[in-house]
């Protein structure tokens, strides 16, 4: 049996605040069953070198990182580590990854959007959070522009959201907490946007390896069961 | 006339949320107007190498940081930069020395208790909000090894906050919010214990100078107003 | 039509050229189309402390790099730098893990296998090159342990390789080289062991997002095409 | 009785020997009981680009230094760990405000003097020794400006100069050496102008607390005894 | 006698595969006994800011790095330690200096060529055979300049390459391979153009010291013995 | 003519000013014409990790600084920049392995000297007159391990200093200043010992190459001119 008596196949509660601050330009706080995480957007009136060369066009990017007390045993910090782990770089880059494939760049116009993930507490599924709640501040700060008139047409082309998955002990299992997935033999992050189609599926068997039927299941479920997710966000924006 | 119509000795609302993250041994959420801190205490049954080498005691040690979308314009993220800034490292070492300046280290028994203040919003008085908030981390820490039996004798000697003050415009202000701290012509961050005594007392005329009379002033305010930010403290551990 | 005429499903000429170099463990030159990478490995007589406290058992580990002039224009050193990029971080994990996936960690004993994947060439698919040359390094690294007597059975579960697929314009290109990678739509990196089972799946949509259609038209074709990969691999251990 | 028979409000020997070295624009060793901090002002006609897109006005900037071999044990070089301490950042950060806080920053036109302080050996009072000496390097570079006829009205409004003082077995001592230092309760660094106004107040009491009629007494003894600083400031000015 | 029974004079044997790889503008693999070193130049169409200031005249800077396996045991990557190693920097400034000392830089036109040596097998001799290489990699990108039309006068003086020699045991050898060199009492690396003039020269004596007289007898046998060197790179040009 | 009317074969004056800081176990001041490098030696009771694993003996390392005021401009200060410049690490490692040749390591004990050249104002021949002084703050250091009777047989076997030459417009000049240095054809650092044998020859060419005769030129004139330097030592400990 899963802590709190979940079925294997069912999420833990979403709860995503909209607005927690207010010094950016969109902001909300996503908690996942334990998982915390403040997830902001700042829009910047530049873009990034190399794309000014290019001309037209906007840019999304993201940062991740645990703060220190959001893991038990205690995580260095990494701005005294002086570096950033592989682990953080590689979680940031999926989550810029996954929020330029809901916008339409061209339309955003020559600024950029920083999405800052900080792991308030970590229970596992913090990239897919991040990923979820980071959607949220960014349609925020877009719709900032919206009202502002800097931007005329929505460049928000459908909603991003992730969930985790995988196999602990031969069962699949949805929505994995910390617990869960220390002991997965496989581990699955999958981004979706709202019309069904994937974004980014990261299937990973250090500990063990996986079948094509088994991945097949993983990819059947995760395209049911993150409705659930989408839901949350569309609470927010139907207000 | 100030934000909200404050008067000038008044101080802005403050709420503090204990417990507000759980995997580590002791947490508050401090929010002081618009600035919120969330302070960390995380037990670490080791002490640094100088101190193993003198024997016994402990150790109680802060970081301080800025999440980037805590400001506007957003703060670059310094485990991007690579370096943590010298007021990064200023506030943390201020925050450390204040929070064992109230706790009596040999009874602390061979431990670091790492004090984390993460400004989720910056309004001013980030570095006051970090110490009176870290003590409420630090003081559950603590209590989690008294109710453990780790320690026996409470080493905690006393209470310890912070309370801000400055001249703008030829005005003694109480509480400067950031929109009055950029224009102050004096700048002062005070810390005391409950006790009644003085800490820690800093204070700053990079846009002008004092008088000893004016510092006299800010002396006496702060001893008199800092009583309103120990009652916080006091109505949690009353509980 | 391709580059050098080849078919949809038709992968570059591969070449590996086993002990290149000879200083260390194992090596081999990995020649992919255009893409060189020189993979070697490097056996350490002891483990990670991490490890070292859980007691039995070995590790293998990777780092990759591009040689600054591997690519056009050219690379910065990272060493120049001061700090290795995420993408590299990105990839040198995923190869690590790869590796691990094919090994019997426990038999390996307490010693480390540092696997290094210095690209001399890029043109694409470096990092699947890198794990399908990196499994052969590791390889003879490993067969030196077995005939100096150092390890009695065999560690090696089954070859590992990597192989890269992606939509361009529409179609399923097998085994992308950097022209056609840096115009696909959706870009797919699989790893599988010799017995046809799935290590890591990473399928990205940057440009574009993927239906679970097009998904299954990946996974099935790298599981028939990667087969040409493999037998590359039994060549060399055949002899 | 305190080392070479000091009373307890009595300074040790100060002496400063301006032009000490001379490629840069001014300079000055000051030796203050056995400190020794060599103190350099280097003019550059740019501001930093914060303050350029602000328009007018100049810029003066403080870096301190130990010396590996000025303190026993050694100290680690800086340079060389790659990152300087938050001690180091906490000091220059003082020294810059302090002279900053003496002149006319608008009337020194749009470059920057950059003043290092270099201890080359240190026996306490470092800190207080570098603004007093920082500023008689800065003055000579405001005069070598004036001179040259690059300024036309002199910028500096008043001479800044520093001491400390601390209670040390409950006695107030005025400018602690280092064995003082180290076991002092309460330790205080003021930074004043020669009106008599206080630019910078810093007392800490790591080790105690204090009240505020001790606070009192530090302050009064404080701007009575630092005239005996500024007097060798006055020295090499009005020759 | 020495490895592979080489007498006091004789070179080890050298082969030089000029356009190894092809993304940059010159390149050539050099194998010198059993070191290998990988050497490439890459044009950049801009100079350093500094030269930038001055004017005319292009720059050639050089790089070099040992792969992490190219030693036994391996070496740690530069990288991810964060810093190059004073040797590194070492050698690379001096394979600049060199290979600048053999071209007029004034005709290169304000353009910079990198030279990147990467050392993919160590035994003794690395610097001298990267100068060696570096040179037809680099001589390589200037034809590529000329033929193009972009520069009209060849710039090139004259070719430039290095050699290494040292007493060992009372004995001056040759062509230091790694186990000699690791017990030599003098180490000598001298670099000269193909005109028989000096460009380098550097003799050390850690483990001992030199006379008048053995210094005179190095610098004759290498003015001899480097005629060997000169003629693999004729072979090269005068194809 | 030569600044201060100096011949080509004449040195600048030299000034050596022992024990000018006391914190550390040996220093000298060594005043080289306008060149000012202040040298301390400290004693540190334990080997580099490497050498303990070894057994016996000690070590001797130097470290190398340029303040930022010593040149003209100002120099950035590398501690603040992160990084040691290759320029520093070449001169360091100079004055490591110089003074290691004149001490016999296996009669130092299991301790190692760091010595630390400071440059306080440089005009040309900073690494020579670091490896002077050095010597100088070694030898008083190690006079004090003798006479505290932790050493037993003196471990000096002679004196070590340096000397610069150069080509300057054809005419072989001692002992450069920097603006000699600047324009300079061919430049040439020597270390000796006190017994006339030579430690280390670095000759370099950029800017020009120089014959098999120029060289022989300036090791006879350097092996002369050097005897000069040598007395600044011997006065310092004859006395």
């Amino acid at each position: 049996m899963r802590n709190g008596g979940r079925k294997s196949d069912e999420l833990r509660k979403i709860r995503i605040v909209p607005d927690y601050i207010r010094n950016c330009d969109g902001s909300a706080l996503i908690e996942w069953g334990n998982t915390k995480v403040l997830c902001a957007a700042s829009i910047e009136e530049k873009v990034p070198l190399w794309l000014e060369k290019e001309g037209e066009g906007g840019w999304i990017t993201a940062e991740y990182s645990l703060l220190p007390a959001s893991t038990n045993p205690r995580s260095q910090r990494e701005s005294s580590k002086g570096r950033q782990s592989g682990r953080t770089l590689e979680i940031q880059r999926l989550i810029g990854r996954s929020l330029r494939a809901g916008v339409d760049l061209n339309l955003l116009g020559q600024r950029t959007i920083w999405v800052d993930c900080d792991v308030l507490q970590a229970d596992g599924g913090t990239r897919v959070a991040s990923v979820t709640g980071g959607f949220v501040a960014m349609r925020l700060a877009v719709n900032k522009l919206i009202r502002s008139g800097k931007i005329r047409k929505d460049p928000v082309i459908s909603h991003v959201a992730g969930l985790s998955l995988g196999y602990v002990g031969g069962e699949l299992l949805v929505d994995l907490d910390y617990s869960e997935d220390s002991k997965a033999d496989v581990d699955c992050n999958i981004v979706m946007n709202s019309r069904g189609e994937f974004i980014e599926i990261q299937g990973t068997g250090e500990r063990g390896t996986f079948s094509k039927n088994e991945f097949d299941g993983i990819i059947a479920v995760a395209a049911e069961k993150i409705e659930n997710v989408f839901k949350y966000q569309f609470l927010i924006f139907e207000k």
